[in-house]
């Protein structure tokens, strides 16, 4: 039996403002700050330490590995980034306000873009300032790659290949890993280790903060799995 | 021409009590965070970016990485920490008072353990609480890696291959680098890198906290290297 730990970013800035925040950089609120050294203290608290940490390249997410890893006295676990663990790209919602965003198209649409893994959110086209080939970290990646609007079902076709390549061979290796991400590239792999259904993933959220612990068996099915408390 | 950003970490807390340190895990002090901080926004106001970060698994190096980083709103790229960038493994005399050192060994002694790159501080034995053997994040190394003591040049030697392997074949991508390290293991490299002799290193002090550029050509010959101010 392996332990996988999952972590959503604490409270970002934007999840405060309740804005649709996808790629966009925002930084952890206090609350966040706290959060995520909470998450740290519960870990401690039941013994667990960590060979490796991955993340995506979103400060929010990063962060709250670094505050988690610092309270454990292992900052010095390798970490790997990958744009792949990034939240889901929101496209043209980036930035609105989902009270005002339900306003305008009524909570029924609101509520499918925000659930239903199948619908795209309204896209943003390349110039488009949040478009993320005019972003640094972003430039190795084909234009195929970069989103203009992202489904769950997509978010999910780019999280599996870095499960595939990094997570699981490094667990293979008997390695005890965290990952510190964002809702819905936690609930896409949540979705994958769990052999969710569509219907199933929709009333699935992932608190902020709260270490989720999988316990996994060789062949990365899971056992049992709940939050640290 | 490239250039090449070494930092020594901030001020540690044992830097502060003037205590030797080597590779205890010891902590920034408050004027260390400063510090670290203050070259983020050093580097940020003469318009550095990174692609690339390396440091030790000490996480005063590892936390003024992140410190820059955040300054310059690069968390997201990739860094690779290594006990090869640590500091000089200082033997029996870790923990032990500047002061106190120079009381009993004699200043001329103390003087020589800390400048003379051929000079062994007192071993430790495998029983000592120091002994990095008892300490996960060294587990994979052989006991032929593992120090008891160290010299500057043990230090070059176990440094050397990090910059080897690692660094400049990152450097050849044409990847801009920042390494966070210890005033020892930045010695080591800048021995190397400017060809100095033993006596030229003896002399040879890097500052904490200051970025230290290195402009150097495609043979990574260094053309000129200079302070940020």
């Amino acid at each position: 039996m392996q332990k996988l730990v999952l972590i959503r970013h604490g409270e970002s800035i934007w999840n405060k403002e309740n804005r649709f925040t996808g790629w966009t950089d925002v930084d952890l609120s206090e609350e966040g700050y706290r959060q995520a050294k909470k998450a740290g203290e519960l870990l401690k608290k039941h013994d667990y330490n960590f060979d490796a940490g991955f993340t995506s390249v979103l400060k929010r997410a990063i962060k709250t590995l670094h505050c988690v890893l610092e309270e454990l006295d292992h900052l010095w676990i390798p970490e790997e980034k990958s744009w792949r663990l990034n939240e889901r790209f929101y496209g043209a919602l980036q930035g609105l306000n989902k009270t005002e965003t339900i306003a305008q198209y009524g909570e029924e649409q609101v509520k499918k873009w925000r659930r239903d893994p199948n619908e795209h959110p309204p896209a943003i086209t390349k110039d488009d300032e949040r478009y993320p080939g005019h972003d640094l970290r972003y430039q190795h990646l084909t234009a195929r790659e970069l989103p203009l609007t992202e489904n769950l079902s997509e978010t999910m076709d780019r999280v599996l290949p870095f499960w595939h390549e990094k997570i699981m061979p490094t667990m293979r290796l008997n390695q005890k890993v965290i990952i510190a991400a964002h809702g819905n590239s936690l609930r896409a792999l949540v979705k994958y280790i769990d052999h969710l259904s569509d219907e199933e993933v929709t009333n699935l959220e992932i608190p902020t903060g709260i270490p989720l612990v999988y316990e996994l068996d060789d062949q990365f099915n899971r056992i049992r799995h709940y939050y640290l408390e």
